[in-house]
């Protein structure tokens, strides 16, 4: 077992402040590792980093086409977005579609992180809802596949049909049986793999194509290429995941996770990338899969996206530039 | 150096998801380590940590007697409180008893963490002011101390009196020459120091009393009484430094700073404690802090916020109980 690495420092004027260690791993559809930092067998909890794989029986099921989402509802499936009016518009009209309310989903509601809005809410007195939880359009793509495989209206509880075939595609994907599985913030079973078990099912993504293979293969790509044609939806205005993806030009999909989770699913190379940060905080998260994309060639370190997270500034309450978050020397 | 210790750790279910490491230090007056975990030689920044620090001009010079200040002001003056009513009216009419106003302050203006406040603020439109600024009752103690002491309206500037008087305070109770400072969250300079440091300037807070020993052991002694007198305008209601000193009552102070540090005064045992999380973390500082506290017996493990802190509960947007937060295995 390696221990993490050193893979961000946050810097306070002339001195490391703070430090982020972790553990990240690339490798290809065949699951030949192709980079390794720390521990790759380490296991860990992909949280929001893995929708697209909780998306998979939606669409390979024939769910998804019999509901005729496109692929803006399927980008909102792998979503962890911030209640934006355009998500949250969408959901509500998804929900609308498919015969379901707001009522029918269970991932708790969350107050919206799109500044504008919120101030809005605050000041009309409107109570946030499900419809603006980060999930909530994987909670409308898990009711979508409930109402194709039947089971009760607790579609979150894990020997539903809708988790069970969640957790099978998960076990396949990643290769790997699950030791185990948690509660994730919006109430959806998330289940442990190892870091490779994580990034091979990336790999597996990054494989698969819309147009050929077996159901679950073209579920994949239906849903990588679903991502890669709106990031906004993936993610929102300002966001990593968004922002990484528009930077590279739908080249390659990011996904970020709670607790320092980042993955990214590279077509054109065939490869997966997962990383967890030790100590799950996202600003390390976001500086370290910045710098593993550009050192694997697919984000050039000048665009203004990466520079800004390779070195990320942070500003004081008067506007000072005051120190910067950046990769560790040595890392990526 | 030692490397950092495990302290914290996360769990989601029945797994660790997050780890935290960190340095800590308690020592005494004569600066004999009574404990010692990771490195005490680890230079940090205290930030906010350090506010009894910064204020020791202030009481020692004979500004705060002149301009009337009792332990309400002095508690402020070293508070990191959250904006609440009651703390920005003090520092308003602070502010207003020596003929200044809000725009002399240097600290910058931050949202209120008062939630019902700020929900108010939002509906009404008001805009968050200096006045809120978690700092703002330390920098209405540096205006005092500039008034007294004379130099520009930029009492922020390394090289204004104010923050020449909180340096040299700074180097005398840490022992220690800084060897350089960074520009805090508040735009005054934060002194570098060792961990070490930091605690044995905790340790001179401890032994410090209102009415025995030179003027700057006498003014130490009045910031520790005034402190340990109002918890709740050291920080606020709900949060860790006035929740652990009223859980202490009384006889020990709590200090936290940003990037996961956190100080304690222990004066009927002669302590002082430094803690750095190596990773910046806010919730591992609180949690580090509660388990040293406890392990030095002023903390009872089984009070109700002891216990909050040592096992704290994560809890998803339905109200699950999906995790908890604990001291790791073999720490304090």
């Amino acid at each position: 077992m390696n221990n993490p690495v050193e893979m961000v420092e946050v810097w306070r004027g002339d001195m490391v402040e703070s430090r982020h260690r972790g553990h990240a791993v690339v490798c290809d559809a065949r699951g030949q590792v192709v980079a390794e930092w720390g521990d790759s067998g380490t296991v860990i909890l992909p949280r929001s980093s893995c929708k697209m794989i909780q998306a998979l029986p939606l669409v390979e099921s024939g769910a998804a086409r019999a509901a005729g989402l496109g692929p803006a509802q399927l980008a909102l499936a792998c979503a962890s977005h911030q209640g934006a009016p355009v998500h949250v518009d969408l959901v509500r009209r998804w929900l609308s579609d498919i015969g379901r309310g707001e009522n029918d989903l269970r991932c708790g509601a969350q107050p919206t992180r799109d500044k504008a809005e919120r101030t809005r809410m605050v000041q009309a007195g409107e109570a946030p809802g499900q419809v603006h939880n980060n999930c909530s359009g994987k909670h409308t793509g898990f009711l979508t596949l409930a109402g194709h495989l039947g089971g009760g209206p607790d579609y979150v509880d894990a020997d539903h049909p809708v988790q069970r075939a969640a957790r099978a595609a998960f076990e396949d994907v990643t290769q790997q049986d699950s030791p185990l599985w948690v509660t994730d913030g919006c109430s959806a079973p998330n289940f442990a793999t190892t870091l490779y078990g994580l990034a091979r099912a990336m790999a597996f993504f990054a494989g698969a194509r819309p147009d050929t293979g077996d159901a679950r293969g073209r579920a994949a790509g239906d849903l990588v290429a679903a991502m890669l044609a709106h990031p906004m939806l993936v993610a929102g205005e300002g966001r990593a995941c968004t922002a990484l993806m528009q930077a590279m030009e739908g080249k390659v999909a990011a996904k970020t996770g709670a607790e320092g989770v980042f993955t990214a699913i590279l077509p054109e190379r065939g490869l997966g990338v997962a990383l967890k940060i030790e100590d799950g905080a996202t600003r390390a998260a976001e500086t370290a899969i910045t710098g593993i994309l550009a050192h694997l060639g697919v984000l050039n370190r000048d665009h203004p996206t990466a520079a800004t997270y390779l070195d990320a500034p942070v500003v004081n309450w008067r506007g000072i530039r005051t120190g910067r978050i950046r990769l560790a020397e040595g890392f990526a």
